[in-house]
């Protein structure tokens, strides 16, 4: 069917003059919007059931549609549809080959109707699964987080602020710091999925329909608790986009941090892990490097999520109400997003799942004898020294041990004395990585007791989440 | 006191040279962080509260310090307190001060605490604060959107798509599209709020206290759940921080094209309203000009708040755990854009309602006839022509009407048969401007019946917000 | 060729284990980086024959290597090239392709070279010709600003602050402003470009070779000044790519400005312009709309390009020296930036050529008497009242008509007096639409002599900007 | 004087009602465009010059004024000036106070100008001296790069790719490749000082003036090459603005990328370098701590300065013609960003002029054997041993050496020969870190020769940079 027989079928006679072939590629949608397919024929079907259900057209036209829609579903998934530039969009090749197979009675589809409304309620059927997947994703990894956590409870390292050695951590307890972001991540993407409780379909272009359409029909087939409260607000609105966007990009500079610590501890000069081979990637030129480039590729890919949620910001700042076509540049963020996410969590749960702990690496590092130097002030803490003071006295106690190169742990009696008299004994007494550990049992802290709590309610609330994403499964 | 003392007696006797004046400007905060100080003294009286309560520190020390920093808290609020960038920040301003002000018993007061979960614990505070005066700024906004819409039920313009006339709507149905958004924007401030709900005190600068804190005791006097349930993820986190930003920053975008409209609406072309004096201002050359600034204002902040929370996702990408001194700038984002919000909701607040509404002009462009070609359309569809169909016969219909300059509304039946038999009468019988808004009756849509029905269902809901922001107003 | 295979060929014996499938995927960048095809082959070539002249390798193998390379041109030319993402990239997939079709000798090509080197010569190379090509399309655009602004310099409409009119100014004028930018955005282009004179070929992957490259050689035959001074700045720098990405975003900044007033020039409410069909589309719902999709893209699509500016700033900070893999992820950035940039400015200039002009329209705007209340105070101040004065006295004046709705131009000189006393005649004798135009004629004005001036300097400029890009058509 | 009075005096009399407070101090800019003050007066007093010279006003007002300016200067200088927040911003703070100083004179200065073309001017002037601030800052760091590298062209460490050691490189070749960076940024700064060379002043509010103002009387005296060339273009671009914010951005992350390394330098992992004590900050809670707060601050802003220009980008995004008062908003990005680069280059010149270097520590890790591997390939290349095929024998020695725990520097001719007969000579004879650094003589490269060709290449260009940007010291 030749170009402007097809633009006179869907935008009718107003125009006399075809459209520019440079316009017609560059305002085409159809190579992006393919992705939205699966929800635009839920979306057609739940709409012509309704049209069929209120008597606006005859049941048979409706089973026709129906059908028909059917095959173009099969079609898509067979990757056999015959997507045309020239048919703008996804909606517009959807109904155009509708036409080719069912004739006359798919005209009736776009009933009461409006592409604004329809992608609008693609989009909120695609995040609301975005969501879902994103979440999927997340407990994943947490899934991996936890379990290479209960490997390494007793696997000991410094714990860092400032990239500076500060106290002795269990593996476990630092991991599981992540799985504590990524639960906050899942949060936000279900916060954001219940917001998206309001079909859009029956706002038409922007303020509804003259025909007596049941949006409520359309609503509960579609999954949405009701239908939209303002059609304007329907068609106009991209913030359920954004604020996914947004959770996106949290979630990828949690990632981004994850990734870091793993090109970090992956370096001759931390030695902390190894990642697996099948996880790492070698030099064209220099015949010995094995570089983390999927942590590195993790790390980078947080730029670009971030790009796409600016991008979209930038978009829809300043736009009058209602749909304005600049709205179509709000999918490619979206899809992008959605994908880089999906795709960095499942790679980071493989990189972690296969990587291997260098525990004696760690430990070795986590004897570092100025980790304990807190402990010391506290030590004095307990003898009713004043924090400050205490914490004054162990600085020069410290400053001693660097300028003379002696470790801080063997300090007799006496040699501390000389600083405060409030020590009770020599520092190799009052020191120990065991019980520097042990001793900070606080919830939320990191000795072996805690840890293993921590453990046990990750795993709990983690399982709860499954459960929630995949009820099935748990009968 | 001069500076060297000061750092020695905080930092302890680790450094053996003074920090250089200009890396002392450098990274001193106390230049924004003022803005936590009521946090800050909140955070230390529970603090000092619970290490009395465990036998930590003697309960004179406890007394000592609560009134001491209950005198800090005055001296602040007068705009009395002595703030010195020498002392970095507002904690150690907050501990100075006290020491000066109780002697010794001052250095109790950090006894198993850091700055880094102090920081942590502050911040959580001021964002739980910030999000509910988010909503309250919303609140007002919306109760003037709702308060304007009532008065405007029966006023009518053209609704836009493309900024193209598209159909006839209620200003009403209109405003109240823009109290969607904002109603969801508090929702978004919520769900932030609620997910603030673990206290990072007793986190310690990573791994806990070996000290005997009781931190459920401060996580309750503080309003939170609990306590968090990892000490390195309470230290190193800002993804509350970048939530509230992406929070703020959608919010302004919607901030942004309430306030295009009202710009477009000023101009001479469109001329629908006339903004206040008090909200308008002039030129300095020419003697005419009457500027829509306020609304201008708020469309351009709405970039500072976007840049804002760029300047946050970059700083937090790639970095490893814990603490990294970084964070420190993650104040003056948050700050900046609690505040933008703040005021860009309560100006216009102000110019929504203290704007005329040029009734007559807006209903002179609602009677542009082609805003009813869809009806005309859908009158085919209620004769059972296929909705294609009907779209391209009154396509040319419409085509014909602008060729030769002729009104949609004067085509005689026969006009209109001419195009397609199934007309069942002339188009002035069939197109009528009231009826084009009372037939599209459908829920959201912009009726009359409908319209009244949305604005008590916002009234209501606005309501029980505000009833839940302040509970004890409504006993 | 298995993959495993294919592996050790390029990485070498180092692993022993192939890599996961979902990496192979993940950190592929062959699907978007065959854009730098050419630049790769170009640079081969390059290499190939330096590697001969210098004796590294035989000539009859640089024979076999560049007849190889001319023929994998052509094939990725004709579209035939079997990309492989197993293969990773477009380096190791021409690599690949060339020892098919040559045998051993294709494994001396890479001698002395890295991917490192390669990559950031590649994309040198990519971005001058970038550079080019965005100058070349501001030049269309500028030339079209320039054709349509001969067209009218006579026609007169309403110039805008604040979006209220202000003064009148002749159409040409105000298109011209938009040439000023798009000049300045060239000049942006035209620098970096100038920048970027460094050949990073013979860094190797991080220092250099140990073999006896000619650098000079290289650099001379890829059209660089000279080979890069450091080589861990060629393979560690990104900032060209930043620049390009910068001057990007600021000329679509200046096309979303253009773009947004042919969307409002087109309005109902303004009606200033009708763009032409080739140029609009319709609506799939309301039979009457004709919509500005195209302006509206250009505005949205900025959107996109300072997305992508955004995301390679973000990927780039912190990033240790030198080459780390997150930088593949500053490909896509820029390669969609370049084409968006060249398609917004094509379509840009094919809706400014074809659109039509409400001559009419923008003159009735521009006899709004408002626009004329500066030149009343200029004359008084012409009478030597103080400007501020003169001001305060036509605000007055103004306020009167406003209140009386009174026409400015219709005051006799005793009305006038009234106000003061220096009037010198009646508003009609003072003002003229004509001399307003015509007495503002200060170089850079709007008077009809400045404005043909300003067409004469910018089409010269013009002509001397497309003479330097494309020399040989000037011969 | 009373609010109402000064906005009568300023706006004139087209208002009836006074603004609302809240709003004043919403729009008001005085807050931060006080930094404009000195460039306001130079703009202010070139204009009255040239309105004197031209005999718009009379000679003996022109001297008043500009001896009331210089006193205002002053004033501002000394810190006495009584900003205002009534009186909006400095243009009318200075207006006003001007007036309180000479009386109506005063009201003469602003003939034929608006705040428009007003605060276009000041801004240009102050981005032409904030570029060049900018360029003095780059080259003091450029200056300690230079000398550092001085100090350490024999110190030696592993050069890294993906954080991996790869090949060993000369510090000063390290550091030289920042300068080099650095160098460029300046390039950038320069560039876009130069695209700064017509004055907007005398394009009034939007279309010039019918006075006969000498343009190019005020262009020379402020600097520029010329008057403008269209008005309508001065008044509404900010590309320089942008363009000066992404000439910052791309600066800041090269100092992000520096300080990245001094980070990681600095742990004990590393053990690279060690930072002043004046350099670096302690802990309040652990005592032997000593943070890298400098380079992790710089770090840390390269996201405000990044934000910054996401802000403006935002700002201006899809503005019309011409002057909006969204244009107030890019004040405080660019002020921001132009301090925060100026005191990041202050504090990394500092730190690195203090660091002290572990010579030792590099060294040892330089010894890394598997930095060799490289040239154990390139040693069989000269063998003419094809590069793909000796690079994949070479990772199976890697391998070999890997799993064995063999110093890949202790493999007998006979072992090599076992992995491919052209190898000449045990891995001894033909590996040496001398010779790898020495062999590497590729210009550009890391022999000892080429560091110090770059090194007097660098200074050079550094003392010619300085020459430029101080003409006069160099007399």
């Amino acid at each position: 069917m030749p170009t402007e027989e097809r633009q006179k079928k869907l935008w009718g006679g107003r125009f006399s003059e075809a459209m520019d072939p440079t316009v017609e590629r560059f305002s085409a949608s159809i190579a992006f919007d393919q992705a939205l397919a699966q929800y635009d024929l839920r979306g057609s079907v739940a709409h012509a059931r309704m049209l069929g259900a209120t008597g606006i057209i005859p049941a048979e036209d409706v089973d026709a549609i129906v059908a028909g829609l059917d095959e173009i579903g099969s079609e898509i998934e067979a990757g056999d549809f015959p997507f045309d530039p020239a048919l703008e969009d996804i909606h517009m090749n959807v109904e155009a080959r509708l036409t080719e197979r069912i004739g006359p009675a798919a005209g009736r589809l776009h009933t009461g109707r409006s592409r604004n409304d329809q992608v609008a309620t693609d989009l909120a059927l695609y995040l609301k699964d975005a969501a879902k997947a994103a979440r999927l994703g997340l407990a994943t990894l947490r899934g991996v987080l936890i379990e290479r956590s209960a490997e390494h409870v007793e696997t000991v390292l410094p714990g860092y602020t400032h990239l500076q050695r500060a106290q002795p951590v269990r593996l476990a307890h630092h991991w599981l710091a992540f799985e504590q972001m990524l639960a906050r991540d899942s949060g936000r993407f279900s916060d954001l999925a219940a917001r998206i409780n309001q079909a859009p379909l029956g706002s038409g272009a922007i303020a509804g329909s003259t025909l007596p359409l049941d949006r409520a029909h359309t609503a509960a087939a579609l999954g949405f608790e009701r239908p939209s409260a303002n059609s304007m607000d329907s068609v106009a609105s991209r913030d359920a986009a954004l604020e996914f966007l947004a959770a996106a990009a949290i979630s990828m500079i949690h990632l981004s941090r994850l990734a870091e610590e793993l090109v970090l501890w992956s370096t001759a000069e931390f030695g902390f892990i190894e990642l697996a081979d099948a996880y790492s990637t070698g030099s064209s030129l220099m015949p010995q490097k094995k570089n983390p480039d999927v942590p590195e590729l993790v790390r980078g890919k947080s730029g670009r999520v971030v790009g796409n949620l600016m991008a979209l910001l930038t978009i829809v700042k300043g736009l009058p109400l209602t749909y304005n076509r600049d709205l179509q540049e709000d999918k490619e963020p979206i899809f992008d997003s959605a994908a880089t996410l999906g795709d960095c969590l499942e790679v980071m749960a493989g990189a972690l799942a296969t990587l291997r702990v260098n525990v004696a690496g760690m430990g070795a590092a986590a004897q570092d004898p100025m980790l304990l130097a807190t402990d010391l002030a506290e030590a004095l803490v307990r003898e009713a020294v004043p924090f400050r003071e205490a914490h004054e006295v162990v600085g020069r106690v410290v400053a001693h041990c660097v300028e003379k190169d002696i470790d801080l742990r063997s300090l007799s009696h006496g040699d501390l004395q000389a600083f405060h008299p409030a020590f009770s004994a020599g520092s190799d007494a009052l020191l120990s990585l065991e019980r520097a550990l042990e001793e900070r049992s606080l919830p939320g802290g990191t000795a072996r007791a805690r840890v293993r709590e921590a453990l046990d309610v990750a795993t709990a609330a983690l399982a709860n989440e499954r459960a929630t994403l995949n009820p099935e499964e748990q009968r």
